[in-house]
């Protein structure tokens, strides 16, 4: 398959009149959505832009960040989506090893990357409407589906970030993907609370292109306006994380949603059974997902019919994909036996960008191991056991622990670092670090935390610090996170 | 995209309990029906096939003919449908060109393909039941994306029947193409009255097990019983010709259809305005449709909410697909300029098989010449003015002229011939006969009908002859059939 045109512009062909977006003070319809989009676009081709080397975007949930990913896409140029949580080493870290021509800043994040004003072209969305207009020759579109579309960066198993590639084709089957499941309606509207940076965000702008569906864009999550929508039918499906969903809970009145709405989407790891059996008991469509960026989105979705008797569960992989589990040399497990997930199917990440021993890591004769392990059970239902390397998931962000301790360490008083997941009641999961002192050092809680704050987003930074004699390891010397784990659970 | 695993498999291992088919006897579910075509797949199994060559099917609408299909798919078998109204001339050209391997028919039509067991491998549905079962190692399953699913013959401008393969993907994308036009939803049940041996028929199959929705089969068009169908909510969508939606449209109570009727899909060639019009009046949900065995079905449709102010054509183009016209001097037509209908696109046909020169001729960078002519207005919607050479439409089978004419003038007394349509009440066109006699020879109609009935299916025999002194030629010789189309409409 290759598209010769840009998606939104087919989709403006298409359904001009249809609604794309709505925000809290304003509606656009596809035409509309294209004509400011095209604006912009003109605006960058004053740039002469590389088309082979990405663009990085800092934006909000807004309007003008919505034009920036459609204008980049129009150009064929590929978007890094940073996540504006990151620290400015972390999200250098990401320009520089992505080769980014330019950054665009939403206005209000321009003091913040003014330190890499003398490295890098930087423009606020302010200065990119100020650019001349220059015709864009769409004729010359040419975006094959084995193209970079967008990319996100992720921490493996290593801790160290790599550039996950989205291509065309994985953003188009992960939305037939996902309407092969949850059906496909002219009247749907998903509402858009997750931020745009993460694929959960940004698939939702896939979708509506493709489907010709409108999504209702939050700047951030509020649950009394959102519960609104749910209940006055303003939206009919919503992609939330657990944190999400309890806060949603928190507010009901006791009144059934509309009955337009159908989907809650539920991912960011399993949620406890006392939610979903709150769920099913105020008759809320939740569908628990399992999906990650390598996959754009979605890749296993249980439905609301199974909920209950699959407790736990992530459900079946969606129509064109294919999970396997494989044991420790290399087979096929059969049903209920635990290894490690692997993944095959068009929405599959071709790879991480300029890291060659990762993909040789990551692929072997077309499956990903996404290093999870779970089980499928007799009838093909997936449970997620543990997402890869300890991985933990914090108000829907995802923290990879050797990410962390890798910074630990770093500390003139820290010798070692072993970095967990607490359960938490409103963030599902915080992070911990259990550390061993330097000698001559003494326990100094505030200035961990401050040294933290200078290299990684204030969510990643371990809420509490334990000082242990000796980290525990395995034979080969490998961290055992499980044994801090539990040392947690004691608490 | 590659799929690893047959399609039936996978629904079934999806959503097992869901029903897949229903007949006037029965019903199966996706488990019920992976179930008895593994059974005919095991059975086929035995006979060692060689899964680079046709296996031809002669069957009706039937269960058996469904299990058969799927069997196929599920061998990785290429499978050639063959229209059983065809004479033993030209379903022998068919097996012969296409290098089938062996021929399943339905019992009906054993007597009939009598004349060939000598050359081929010819078994019964009764026989292929009566076969031993041999194992069928699925995990050996490898149908890529680009491989041949199905065969269909078509005639083009020459005459010659061109074998069509369509892939997987076409069959995929096609199924994605429709349902992101006309939305998808889990209680759809498509009826299908139309051949499975054509394009409309065989896609409805694949739509269901890609969606996962069901199929009313039957074995012909039942105005009475589908009318009851769609009045009592057992069918939500159906494939038709103008034929058949006036034989609907005689047989209305003047009750409304239930509600959730919402697709009467309606194909080959344009409906009369005052047809749309009624349709409108009665709130019948047309969904104009153009489409060919090279397109996999469906390429553009036209939505009702557009039936009426685009009384005539036939729609936009699918969200995967593109068309572009094409003037003479191979230059891209303006707005409501007239030129010939190319097509692109993920469900276009990767070719005529074993016909080289075809190919060259029809494809040119990408795009499949239709020999359709047609404009696209300034709102990007199609207007088909003429079927490729005068394309005869009869019923919703395609006739091609240049075929008849060819036969024709094989017969002794006929020196020339020139063939088109006369419009028809009931099957919107028949074929009528235009011939020039030898010299010495008198008019014999019953004896031209005769020898026509031996090599072409009654559908194609001219319901009249004329007799002319001359045909109607250009200067460079070509048959102008518009000339004797013009005389036809003056009778």
């Amino acid at each position: 398959m290759n598209f010769s045109e840009h998606w939104l512009s087919r989709r403006a062909a298409l359904t001009p009149n249809r609604i794309a977006i709505h925000t809290a003070e304003t509606s656009l319809t596809f035409a509309e959505l294209l004509k400011e989009t095209t604006a912009i676009a003109e605006k960058l081709s004053s740039l002469s832009l590389d088309p082979a080397k990405p663009v990085a975007l800092m934006i909000r949930n807004s309007l003008d960040g919505v034009f920036l990913i459609h204008a980049l896409q129009q150009l064929a140029i590929p978007a890094l989506m940073v996540n504006h949580r990151l620290s400015a080493a972390e999200w250098k870290f990401q320009l520089q090893d992505s080769h980014t021509q330019l950054l665009i800043v939403d206005d209000v994040f321009d003091e913040k990357v003014n330190s890499l004003k003398n490295e890098l072209s930087v423009y606020t969305i302010g200065a990119v409407e100020q650019l001349n207009n220059t015709f864009v020759n769409s004729s010359l579109y040419d975006a094959a589906d084995r193209e970079v579309c967008s990319i996100m960066y992720t921490s493996g198993t290593t801790g160290r970030p790599k550039a996950v590639a989205q291509t065309y084709a994985n953003h188009f089957f992960s939305a037939m993907g996902s309407a092969l499941n949850l059906g496909m309606d002219v009247e749907d509207t998903w509402l858009c609370a997750v931020p745009l940076f993460h694929i959960s965000g940004y698939s939702i702008l896939m979708r509506s292109v493709i489907y010709g569906n409108s999504i209702r864009l939050y700047e951030q999550f509020d649950e009394e306006k959102i519960h609104d929508d749910i209940e006055y039918g303003r939206a009919t499906m919503i992609s939330v994380v657990t944190t999400m969903l309890l806060r949603l809970l928190a507010v009901r009145n006791g009144k059934p949603y509309h009955k337009s709405f159908r989907c809650m989407l539920l991912g960011g790891g399993p949620a406890a059974p006392h939610i979903i059996e709150e769920c099913f008991e105020a008759g809320i469509p939740v569908f628990q997902t399992y999906g990650m960026t390598e996959t754009a989105s979605q890749f296993a979705t249980l439905s609301p019919e199974d909920s209950r008797r699959k407790i736990g569960s992530a459900g079946k992989p969606l129509f064109t994909s294919e999970i396997s589990i494989v044991n420790t040399y290399g087979d096929r497990c059969k049903a209920n036996e635990v290894g490690e997930i692997t993944v095959k199917g068009p929405n599959v990440t071709p790879g991480y960008l300029n890291h060659p021993e990762a993909n040789e890591t990551s692929f072997k004769e077309g499956w990903f191991y996404t290093g999870d392990i779970g089980y499928l059970d007799d009838e093909g239902f997936l449970f997620v056991l543990d997402r890869r390397s300890d991985l933990i998931i914090s108000g829907g962000e995802n923290i990879y622990p050797a990410e962390i301790e890798a910074v630990l360490t770093k500390h003139p008083a820290i010798l070692e670092a072993g970095v967990v997941g607490k359960d938490d009641p409103s963030w599902g999961q915080v992070p911990v670090a259990f550390i061993v002192l330097e000698k001559g050092f003494s326990f100094n809680s505030d200035d961990y935390n401050a040294f933290c704050k200078e290299s990684m987003a204030g969510y990643k930074v371990p809420k509490v610090f334990y000082v242990i004699d000796k980290l525990p390891r395995n034979a080969s010397n490998k961290l055992l996170r499980r044994e801090l784990k539990k040392r947690v659970m004691n608490e």
